[in-house]
C-alpha cells in the first residue's frame, strides 16, 4: 500500500480540465500498488485510477507501459486502459509528477487462489500474452538473466544477515543460469510481475490484469515460469501439483507450449526464483529507516530455488503430455 | 492515511454473506481516516465503505457512533448511514474486529477551503446540530475541559521538547479554562473533529460530512469553536476574517447563536485551541519509532492559542450582530 503523493485542490482541478471526463465526485488515495501512487476518480462520466509515478519508476518507460496498456486492451485484453487527454496525449502530470489516467477495472485479488483461480489466471497469461502480438514497441527485461549478477553483488555478503549460506546459494545460480539459459524461446510482451494481487476477479472468473510496470519483451515461458512461483506454492512454501496443474492446463488451453518451451520450464522456473529471491534480498538489505512499506519476505524464494533444482521436467510442475 | 487490518479472502466473503447487499465486485484499502481502517466496497448493488475498529476505537462507543450515524441520516443530514446485516444489527466484525458498512457519499474533501467553502461548511455543521436534536444515546465529551489537566500531565515538562515554554502555556491556559469554562450553553449532539477532510464536497456545494468517532454531548458552540480554528487559519497560522465571517454567516443562516454563545465564543475558540494543542503534543511526543502515520504538527495550535488570547468579543471573529 502506498499513497506517496499529496495531490492539491489545485493540482486536481487542473489535471481533470486536461480530459473530457466530466466533473470530479470522489478522489481518494488507494492502498494498491508499492512503488507508484493511485488514486481512485470518479466523475460525473465514469469511474477511473490515477496513477502518479514515483522516482522508482523509469521514467523513459512510461510510454512502453502505457503504449502497452493501450495496445492489450484494443486488442480484447482486460485491463486499465490509459485515457486520452484532450491534446491526445496518455501520459500526463500532476503535482510535478508524470502520472497517467486509467479505466476502472472491477475485480478483486485473491490472497489465497484456489485451483479454479489458477486455471482462469493460466488463461489470463496466455490471452495476455496473444493480445501483446504485433505491439511495436521493445523494452528489454532488466531483470532476465543478464541483470542478476549486478543485483547479486549488490546485495553480497549482506545475504548473510537474512540466511546463513544465501550469498553463496545465490553466486551459485547465477552461474548455473548465466551459463546455460535457454536462448531463442518464443518471446514477446511478458507481463513479469503476474503475481496474485495483479490479477482481479469477480467470483471465480478472471475480470482483468492490472499493474504493467515490469512488462517487458522476454520468453512467454518465463512469464509462466514466474506465475507458476507466484501461484502454486502454499504459505509454507510447498508445491501444490494441483494448482500448478490448473495454471499450466489454463495456459494451454490458449496457448500451447512448443517442446522447447516445456523443456526450458524446470530450469526457467529456478531462475524466475532467483529473479525474485535476488531483488527481495536487496529490497530487505537496503529498506530505509522508517520506511512506509514492509518489504517482502526473500526467504520463501529461497525455499522454492531449492525444490526446483530438483525437478528434471515439466510433468511435475504438473503439465500433461 | 492507514489501512491496519488485513482483510482475508474469507473473512470479505463471510461478511458480505451477513447482508442482503449482493456480489462484491472491488474492494480496496482507503487512504481515509487515522485510526481506523477503511475499505471501498462496490457490490453488484451499490456502493459501500467498510470501516474496521482498529485498538484505539472506544469499543463500548460504537453503538454510539453507528446509531448517531443511523439518526442523522435518518433525520436528513447528509452522512454515511449504517447498513444493517440481515439479522438487523449494523455493528458486525471482521477479522476478529469490530466493524460497521456504511453507504458510501460521493464528494471530495478540500485541503485549502475558500471563504465559500467555510460558509458551506457551517451551514452544514448547523444542520448537524439541528439533525443531531431527539438523538437518544448520550455520550459525554472525554475531549472538554474535564478532560484537558490528564492530557497535560501525560505530557508534563516532554513538551518543551516541542517548543520552549509551551509545558508552562499550556499549565497556565489548563488553569484558566477549569477556573472560568463556560456552563450551560445549548448543548447537543457534537461533531468534535469538524476539520475540512471530514467534509466532502462536489464543486462548490457540501454534498456530506464523515468520521463522527469523536462525536459526543457538549455544547454547539464549542463544535464551531472547533470549526472556527481547524477552517479559518492560513498555514502561517493567520486567523482569516473573510473565512471567519462565511463560517459563523453560513452557521447563522440556520441556527441562530444565542446571547450567551456570542459572549462565550473567544473562551471557546481558545479552549478549542487547547484542545488540540493538548492532544497533538502528545501524539507528537509518544510517535513509536517506525510509526505509518505521521502526527500531526501542535505549534499551529500553540500560535492559534496566542492569537485567541488576545480576542474579546465574537465580532472579531468576523460574527455581524
Amino acid at each position: 500500500m502506498a499513497v506517496y503523493t499529496d495531490v492539491s485542490d489545485d493540482d486536481l482541478a487542473g489535471f481533470v480540465a486536461r480530459y473530457d471526463i466530466g466533473q470530479p465526485i470522489a478522489f481518494k488515495g488507494i492502498a494498491e500498488g508499492v512503488s507508484n501512487s493511485n488514486f481512485f476518480l470518479q466523475t460525473t462520466s465514469d469511474r477511473y485510477i490515477l496513477t502518479v509515478y514515483e522516482a522508482r519508476a523509469p521514467r523513459e518507460d512510461l510510454p512502453f507501459f502505457i503504449g502497452l496498456m493501450d495496445h492489450l486492451a484494443g486488442h480484447g485484453f482486460a485491463c486499465p486502459r490509459p485515457v486520452r487527454m484532450k491534446d491526445g496525449a496518455a501520459l500526463a502530470e500532476i503535482a510535478g509528477k508524470p502520472a497517467a489516467l486509467v479505466s476502472y477495472l472491477d475485480g478483486i485479488s485473491v490472497k489465497k487462489p484456489s485451483a479454479a483461480h489458477c486455471a482462469a489466471a493460466g488463461r489470463a497469461l496466455a490471452q495476455l500474452h496473444r493480445a501483446g502480438e504485433g505491439f511495436a514497441m521493445v523494452r528489454p527485461n532488466p531483470l532476465s538473466v543478464s541483470g542478476w549478477r549486478p543485483l547479486a553483488e549488490a546485495s553480497g555478503a549482506r545475504a548473510e544477515r537474512i540466511s546463513p549460506g544465501l550469498s553463496r546459494r545465490i553466486a551459485d545460480e547465477v552461474a548455473v543460469h548465466e551459463a546455460s539459459w535457454p536462448k531463442g524461446l518464443p518471446a514477446g510482451v511478458i507481463h513479469a510481475d503476474f503475481f496474485a494481487d495483479n490479477v482481479f476477479f469477480i467470483g471465480p472468473a478472471c475480470s482483468g490484469v492490472i499493474d504493467f510496470y515490469f512488462a517487458a519483451n522476454d520468453a512467454y515461458a518465463y512469464d509462466l515460469a514466474i506465475a507458476l512461483n507466484a501461484w502454486c506454492f502454499e504459505p509454507d512454501a510447498s508445491f501444490n501439483l494441483t494448482k500448478g496443474q490448473a495454471l499450466l492446463g489454463g495456459y494451454e488451453a490458449v496457448r500451447q507450449l512448443g517442446a522447447d518451451e516445456v523443456a526450458a520450464l524446470p530450469q526457467l522456473a529456478r531462475g524466475a526464483a532467483l529473479r525474485f529471491l535476488l531483488t527481495r534480498t536487496l529490497d530487505l538489505l537496503d529498506v530505509p529507516a522508517g520506511a512506509l512499506v514492509k518489504p517482502h519476505d526473500p526467504i520463501p524464494y529461497d525455499r522454492r530455488l531449492s525444490f526446483h533444482r530438483r525437478i528434471d521436467s515439466a510433468t511435475e510442475y504438473g503439465l500433461t503430455r
